[in-house]
């Protein structure tokens, strides 16, 4: 198994880590942060998401300074297939979150043109934040599935 | 690379295929004959999203139909790698578009408690078939990338 930038255990993996969480994180705290968050079943479902996101990516990012900083690989054949399932399982339910969100979103926004009830602004970052969220996952999960494959 | 079933050429990934399109089309057609669904913008996405599904899958049924009949392997890289990005796009807008419509169907039918006025059992019936395609698509995608990952 090569050890190219992006995968468990380099520079690469760890700064996409640190950004699956950041945005996991902050697109949390956006969403909880509004009233009536709750009263909609795919709010509750992004925020249940991006909160699984948020611990495992801030999981993996420990593992990754530990791995550096002991200068240790995480290029073990058990190890990839674990984090190419976990991250296909959480960047999966991100995404499905994201684009549930996304829908409400733009049925309230576009289609009812009720913004003016609704906490519109708060809905849309928290949405984008998890699109972003996701869009770091998805290079994790491709590169440790092809690792993984090629080996 | 291996010619193991489901991926482009064999009968697995020839059946993948017509599972893929059937489930698409059925729910384009169970979408379209809803007199409403025009009024919910991803309600149309879902439509131009299993539109493109079933084209696609439509297109690489009749090429396998082809390859099968003439005893001829699909199994060349730039081949493979066109496939497994045409399925990586389209299965992940499929996908898109089942999440955001399944986020509305649950917020018309649970949270707002609506469905007297709605076609809730159409909207239900076209998203879930939506998922059933996006299952189908996701073994040929992985297969095809894995197949070319251990090439």
């Amino acid at each position: 198994m090569k050890d190219f930038q992006g995968t468990p255990g380099t520079t690469g993996g760890l700064s996409l880590r640190c950004c699956q969480f950041l945005f996991a994180a902050i697109a949390l705290c956006v969403m909880v942060t509004t009233s009536d968050f709750s009263s909609v079943t795919a709010f509750c479902y992004l925020v249940a998401a991006v909160g699984l996101q948020s611990l495992w990516s801030l999981s993996l990012a420990i593992l990754d300074i530990y791995a550096l900083s002991v200068k240790r690989s995480l290029q073990n054949y058990q190890v990839v297939a674990l984090f190419a399932i976990g991250d296909g399982i959480t960047s999966t339910l991100t995404f499905a979150a994201a684009c549930a969100s996304a829908g409400i979103t733009v049925l309230i926004g576009n289609d009812l043109d009720s913004c003016a009830h609704n906490n519109c602004l708060e809905f849309e970052t928290a949405t984008t934040l998890a699109f972003f969220s996701w869009f770091a996952v998805l290079p994790s999960f491709l590169l440790n599935f092809w690792s993984l494959a090629s080996r």
